[in-house]
């Protein structure tokens, strides 16, 4: 198998253009020294869990986030590193291919090799599998040649997603210590981050010298947190998806005929679904995040579609399109309950054609209400985090059946006077995930790959590499990095979330957020969208002209620069220290007591525990 | 439901940077002057129909072809037309919407106004059911405005795509006597220009002064033949799928796990999974034509697949893209006759329910082995054009599921030792249709435009606009115009085409050609392509940089410019009867005669109706 990968090959002109694209630096990575500055040591958004995660990870919770600072920056306690040993790192892609996870590599061996030429980067063939098995290919500029800026991940491949069980874990410290490797570097999502986590607070344990680095890579855009803005392969994907969309709906004004119904390929949050509908402008969108919030059933779903193919037919329209997040049919109370006896079937090794009679009353009233091809998809094996597999369930067919059933109902019955209602499904994902990267999303890897090298300079452990103020141009970007603990949360509850994780500290995908600025932008254009065809084509993605350089709209409209705002907060501080010293007025350190005194207790009352709620 | 129609709308910066495009004009069409050069009077290419059609066709079979010539071009018998009195034109969407539609309006309408600007044009909202209904929208530069450059055909809409039956020609008779229109432009591909040749024939007949231009559009690339090279909509839908597959080929290289089936939109013939194997280089393609020429059953194809998955499984590869033209389905021959059975059952009034009762006890046989959801979509009625409604019918699905049991069978007895066999099936049509079009697409879509005019100032009926030369840049190209009668054939038999068409004069879609220079790439290449995944990935569609101006690889190999060839021909007629004038010497007299009177009588032989072969 490993025979095939980084091989050089026949690239199309324009991945030859793509080829020599170099994306730019942000100042404070450029140069040959690193410079780091430490902020706070860092908590958790939700207190309840702190307690809980300092214990499963005593020698990586807490540690302080960090910022890396451009050369002549004038920080007094920023400690500068010039001594660049030789340092042998290991790289492997994990999870869902996304966009870009090719410039993370390309972007780690440059900072490697400007540092110290003698420096050795080995990547791991065919993901976590070659990890274990000790398989690698080293880096060198040849081999990188004809992968930069491409998309997928066929330089190395990739296989299973994880590195979790006590053997899987062995495997990776045997590798790491076997290769003498000085840092192993994570390319991942959610799941793969909480496994680096883990994996470094193992190392560390066992004494093993290996830091573990993470890098936030993953087309569900659901690596969300107070640290992370944005993960390297969505832009890409919402781009091709919007292109396609956009086509789907001009398509649609051209014949007016059809109603489409799109399922995205997102995992369970609706992030990518979102993005594509503030792109593209699709007459409607049903969020995952929106059923589970309003608990919609199936039958309220698809009552809220007829009624909106009901409304559009008395304006003489019958064609439409509407998008579905492929994480939709587990938000769905009834179905998830569904899923959720299923499975625990299954795990009891109950084979699939036995599970319908072993099903409770009602589930098994629900599970033969369904379509047949419906079912034999719910009776799939759920994935490694326990949740179904959402790909492989057609959760446009079933809503685009139910609501011909019904619209045939009401067409019947009179109360519908249109035409008949014609649905085509479709699934885009597959087509989307190897695109070539946007230039944001190759700018974005490149960087991040930078920022590796530098946190494994920094001689860090469990650390993501991070960039803020992404919306800006790249000499904006502030680069940084931060404990993956500190964005861990613990699930007390297995609903909606896989009931492996309860009660277990991990990364959770962030969903979209209902009081968000970005979800506010859809709720004002809805019934715009909804009623009056406002289709907007975003086109081909572009490497060249206007709109090469446009970005996510969840990006740009979301109020980010956490750690900025943390900032400005210590120099509020600063300041009222400054003001408040010996010597000032009585009236003055009165007015600040009372102020401040007033401000610690609203804080400590938000941030108790009991109330405490999770913002991400 | 026409109130939609021609409005303005929002831009993406994309669409708004391609409205502000000007597609350039070939000499011969530039400055104010129509200048055309009626060439031989033409006839078809399978003699032993030209009686039947000439029959059918009085008025307008046998008419010359013509040129139009720059104005400064020297040619002896050029008409020059340069009074040009006011125009009122109409113009109609018929069948699948092609990228490039709109940009054949805005030449047609530069083109008028530039002869006469109290020249006007109107579009019949909704396509042929708005012809019928007189339903139009004067159009004006306000109005193509933001549709210029544009895919869709959301201008006009389209809506059924025939005006065959003696009431629908009469609606069109009465729509263009009561508009006073003096031409009728008809754009679409070779069912919508047959309708306009018959159109054409009717209207002269009847004394009708409208004339009717067709124009060849249709992402299928069917309309080829003696005079058209390409049509419009087939670059842009090949670049936009293969962009589609070569990231399906991406991903699978990075996972390594999954079989790609997919499906593409382009009815029966399979021009579009050939050009698209030729941008894209997936690992299998299997062409309608192929499995016609061989008589290949379901069972020999699904053999080949199977033994190819094996072959590389062999090489420890288990992944793979495979391609399927939509209209493979028909041209598997049991599949066919048993389409036949149905179909005459549904004419007769069979209702879906009892047709598997009614059918031959070999064509239940073959019904009851396949899968049910393929039983459901072969029972669905027949299209206007009597095939089947391919692109309901999920063919790769069928493929993938005989595939895997087959596998599964060859795992269970040990043959195949490989990992068990995924597949994931795909339909590529609806999601590149609304794309924007290729620049190739915006010009030659906008020259055609023009040359419908030109073909209305000379006063011609029946004629199709065509350019030559495509492959070169469009200074290069020659711009004619062909009766359309001259492009026809008479089938006689009703294998794999409609039975309604059997023994009616009809233009027929082109298919590929099996000794043809763009099918003799494919086959040198099938096993590099099978075996070494040498994936190639044009990108996304680009308008500016490399890969902007590329052409579709089958226009480019292709020896074309048959016109260009008709003239050199004609050339060496004239040298010979230069060269034997009278006065000549006897043994030059006698080499002539001896040569030419062997020329002509292979001719003779080669065009004799009872041998005579269809080039086209």
């Amino acid at each position: 198998m490993d025979s095939d990968f980084g091989i050089a090959r026949e690239l199309s002109d324009l991945q030859k253009l793509r080829s020599q694209y170099q994306p730019e630096l942000p100042p404070c990575l450029q140069g040959t020294t690193v410079r780091v500055e430490f902020g706070d040591r860092t908590t958790v958004a939700d207190p309840s869990g702190s307690h809980t995660i300092s214990r499963s990870f005593p020698h990586t919770f807490g540690q302080p986030i960090a910022h890396f600072l451009r050369a002549t920056a004038k920080v007094l306690d920023a400690q500068i590193i010039s001594d660049h040993p030789a340092a042998r790192v290991g790289v492997v892609f994990c999870g869902r291919q996304s966009p870009g996870g090719h410039n993370v590599i390309w972007g780690l061996f440059d900072a490697l090799k400007v540092h110290n030429p003698k420096s050795s980067l080995l990547g791991f063939l065919g993901g976590s599998e070659g990890l274990f098995a000790q398989r690698t290919l080293e880096i060198t500029d040849d081999i990188l040649a004809s992968y930069k800026n491409q998309g997928g991940y066929d330089l190395l491949g990739r296989t299973k997603d994880q590195i979790r069980t006590t053997e899987q874990v062995n495997a990776a410290l045997d590798a790491c210590t076997a290769l003498k490797l000085d840092a192993l570097v994570i390319i991942g999502g959610v799941t793969s981050n909480t496994d680096a986590a883990q994996l470094a607070e193992t190392f560390a344990e066992r004494n093993c010298p290996t830091k573990v680095v993470g890098i936030p890579v993953t087309l569900n855009g659901d690596l969300k947190n107070q640290f992370v803005e944005a993960n390297v392969g969505f832009d890409t994907i919402c781009k091709v998806n919007s292109q396609l969309i956009s086509n789907v709906c001009t398509d649609a004004l051209s014949a007016e005929k059809y109603y489409y119904f799109i399922r995205l390929m997102g995992r369970k949050a609706s992030h990518v679904a979102l993005e594509c509908t503030l792109q593209s402008h699709p007459n409607m969108v049903i969020l995952a995040e929106e059923v589970a919030a309003s608990k919609l059933t199936l039958f309220d779903i698809t009552k809220q579609i007829c009624d909106a193919v009901q409304a559009r037919g008395e304006q003489d329209k019958h064609h439409g399109v509407i998008l579905l997040p492929e994480g939709l049919i587990e938000s769905i109370p009834e179905v998830y309950a569904l899923l959720q006896e299923i499975h625990g079937l299954l795990r009891q090794g109950v084979s699939a054609d036995n599970i319908s009679a072993q099903l409770s009353p009602w589930a098994s009233a629900l599970f033969e209400f369904l379509p047949p091809f419906i079912r034999k998809q719910l009776l799939l094996h759920p994935e490694s985090d326990d949740s179904a597999q959402l790909s492989q369930i057609e959760t446009e067919k079933l809503l685009a059946h139910l609501v011909e059933e019904e619209m045939n109902k009401r067409l019947k019955e009179g109360t519908y006077k249109g035409k008949k209602f014609n649905a085509i499904c479709h699934f885009f994902g597959y087509q989307a995930r190897g695109s070539l990267p946007s230039k944001f999303d190759c700018d974005y890897a490149y960087v991040l790959g930078h920022i590796g090298y530098h946190i494994i300079a920094a001689g860090l452990n469990g650390y993501l590499a991070t960039v803020n103020n992404l919306k800006n141009p790249v000499n904006k970007w502030r680069c940084g990095a931060a404990p993956i603990t500190a964005m861990m949360s613990v699930r007390r509850y297995g609903r909606s979330h896989g009931a492996s994780t309860v009660g277990i500290p991990s990364l959770h995908p962030a969903t979209v957020d209902l009081k968000g600025k970005a979800y506010d932008l859809l709720r004002q254009n809805g019934s715009k969208f909804l009623m009056d065809d406002v289709y907007r084509n975003p086109g081909p993605l572009q490497f060249d002209g206007p709109g090469a350089d446009a970005k996510a709209v969840t990006l740009c409209v979301e109020d980010q620069d956490y750690m900025g705002r943390i900032k400005s907060l210590n120099e509020h501080l600063d300041k009222v220290r400054a003001i408040v010293k010996p010597g000032c007025s009585q009236d003055v350190l009165k007015a600040a007591l009372s102020a401040m005194s007033s401000v610690t207790e609203i804080l400590s009352v938000m941030s108790s525990p009991s109330t405490g709620n999770t913002p991400f």
